[in-house]
């Protein structure tokens, strides 16, 4: 069978976003509580968020429309603006990372909304638009979203931990 | 301005989903609270929850995806099989099907989670696949839960109106 | 530290809900897919379900309300109505139990729906009421949600271990 | 029947918590967008968010289990101590707050998830503590989440009412 951890770390790396730009973000997250917590130390966490099955299918069905967006592989030319122009109003992105963001509980979403909204790091680099609102590069519509529901769920993970 | 609801409208004509057929799956979902309920009564319920923002954009986004399952449309060979034979475990959609449900609140949800096991009309039609597990026409991975969402949210504004 | 899964099994019991009629519920959602399925294969996933936090902090929230009605320890003349009719546009309830089913992604979810309107088992014995809507005994306006929700939990889970 | 928006009103006034209070967080989660935006310009979206059903009962529900921590009318001791002290894994709070955004969508989610975080004006207030964690005065451990969330969807509204 098919690694599909390995698959979706191998499809967010073919859109620039590296574990440790994550691990940062969720280090981030939790330096308030854990003032000395270091990017090793959130690495497992991060791995564990990527083993889950509903977070794998969430990455690659974003990373599939955000790439279809690129390729203009979207018959409907209505939805196909909002996808390249990420539309304040447009929420799918969002309801993909709450679907993350579940699994390991309300922390996990307060937290994304939090970075969501902060924009640090990766989170914010992968938001960086024109002046006109389109994107430089690749279209990341719903990757920003999942980069920060992962962040924001190994987060939560790790605050979980530490009190067991 | 488009008016997205006649959008909406006219993408769910395309894949087969008249408005009739939803509304009968929300009078199948009130019929034992309402047993005179007929699909008349239940006509502007669809159409109210047409008219949501969050409900058009979960619509145009899913119905792209299966059109996309349709083309062979999508780059990541994984993914692309788990469209196409609308693997068991696969629950993205049935995330987007919530975002509908989550306007109309916990009845919605509840009448979701019934209709899409019991498969009552056009939701079972759109679930009707080969014994290989393939579709034999469209792919509907995602077409199926939004129309049970838009049913069971329909049926749910329907009950609560008819409190106040 | 006090053992919470402990705890919330005590506190099942002292509310007539033993960890058996948990797993006959969740193998009847399963019996379709593993007619084989027997009690005792389920009993592991509904004590991992007990496990998680989020769901033994809304065992005792939920409980603990149900028990107030029952006293009358609310202030609140509205809602101690509400509570002790299980009012049915009330959806307090339903979201407590979603957020136990969230944790085990949207199987759950959909299963909870399912179980929910079927009222299968000991789902059904905590909704049973009087002629005039109140409860013969103890209020379950929050229990019979809570006890639903761990079953499509369980069930989720097991599904999801078979595939590994 | 009773008009449930004044009796949660009043509810809410009870425990310090004005409509203008409300509205001030709702215009902060706003000010980046529309920087001229006045607390009057707001007070319309926060009385549409407390028109709804299922905010009016998560309303009454948080501030109910609020008001039992405080006289100490909660049986399981381990529960009472939790609410007591609002523990950070304790997330049944967070569950309900979301139930009122849900209804707003997914702006309002992530718009809950900063001012949680954040703690502006009321929301910060509800959550001042003792230096051993405890309250000094009312329980807040729901009410803090409750007003942030009818915030946040106050403020996702007048921005969906914006663009139409």
């Amino acid at each position: 069978m098919i690694d599909l951890r390995k698959h979706c770390i191998e499809l967010l790396e073919s859109r620039g976003v590296s574990l440790e730009a994550i691990a940062d973000c969720a280090v981030y997250l939790q330096h308030a509580y854990f003032p000395d917590l270091k990017r090793e130390d959130m690495i497992e966490s991060v791995m564990d968020v990527l083993g889950k099955r509903e977070v794998q299918y969430t990455i690659m069905t974003g990373i599939a429309i955000d790439k279809a967006a690129d390729k203009g592989d979207i018959e409907d030319p209505v939805l196909l603006k909002m996808l390249r122009e990420d539309d304040g109003l447009y929420g799918v992105d969002e309801v993909l990372a709450y679907s993350i963001c579940n699994v390991y509980g309300s922390i996990a979403l307060t937290n994304f909304g939090y970075i969501d909204k902060d924009k640090y790091g990766i989170v914010g680099q992968l938001n960086k638009k024109n002046p006109d609102g389109s994107y430089p590069g690749n279209h990341n519509t719903f990757l920003d979203d999942i980069v920060g529901a992962i962040a924001a769920s190994a987060a939560a993970r790790y605050a979980h931990a530490q009190e067991k």
